[in-house]
């Protein structure tokens, strides 16, 4: 009866599948976070808020904002960031541009991760932030277990009094 | 009778002066390009499609795309890109991190530059895309007059095959 069940809704299931935004269907299909951080629907379309090209690593970054986080980081609000932004960090492997070779330009897809200021709610860890992480194109999440974000907080000790925070916004008009 | 007219409907006039978003307002105060090509409303909104290190220039750049650029740009048309297509890049001089001096971020800004699609309405200058460029903070219109297209142009014609665009969409799940 599985092939009949599938046939039945055949159609309808494609349509569904069609019908949603791109951002909620991918919040759908992604697992959350070890420490049940789930992934924020619609961060490709978030606005830039700064980049890097990290050279101890070959990586280029892209750092995105959701409202809150862009709204702070215009107005200079960010030590520390107000509850509610999340930042997000899109990072792939660097290549050389074939058509410009002194350009260099993201190639792989490495992963995507994100800081989710909230004082209260992250109290617990020490840095007033949640953690999380994808990896790769079909965006596993991070980590072991719950304990993964120690990893996050060990790297971003240098920037304990910028609010935990590498990222300085992009000077913009 | 026109003062009445206009007396009559000076309220409302008010009223939508006042109402538009940050977008609109930064619009009017920036002045077009010699060739009459206005800034794009909201740009600093608009979705990543890739990002790049000029290690010529010491530039880093993200590339930026208008909803009909992201739209082509995950779709994977891009060959030629869709009429409406509007491509932005915010260009920044390079900055070692002082939090992390391997990571290479963005210091002053330099400009923003767009390319606006519209085979039809730009198959004048042989490419189908209209160009401009407003340089620095106070964002200066580029170029002494119309002609300054060609310049851009010039540049870009090592990519003619790739519909005049450098960025290839960088790979996002």
């Amino acid at each position: 009866m599985r092939t009949g069940v599938f046939s039945a809704f055949g159609i309808s299931a494609v349509l569904a599948v069609a019908a949603p935004s791109a951002a909620a269907s991918e919040t759908s299909a992604v697992k959350a976070a070890p420490n049940g951080i789930e992934l924020p629907a619609g961060y490709k379309d978030w606005p830039v808020i700064s980049s890097s090209h990290r050279v101890d690593n070959n990586t280029l970054r892209v750092i995105v904002g959701n409202d809150v986080a862009v709204r702070a980081a215009r107005e200079g609000h960010t030590n520390p960031w107000p509850d509610g932004a999340i930042l997000g960090k899109l990072v792939w492997k660097e290549a050389a541009k074939d058509s410009w070779p002194k350009a260099i330009a993201p190639a792989e897809f490495v992963h995507a991760e994100f800081m989710f200021k909230d004082a209260a709610k992250y109290a617990g860890n020490g840095t007033g932030w949640g953690w999380a992480r994808w990896v790769g194109m079909d965006q596993t999440p991070y980590g072991k277990d719950a304990g993964f974000g120690q990893e996050c907080i060990a790297c971003h000790t240098p920037v304990k009094a910028n609010d935990w925070v590498f990222t300085l916004p992009a000077q913009l008009p």
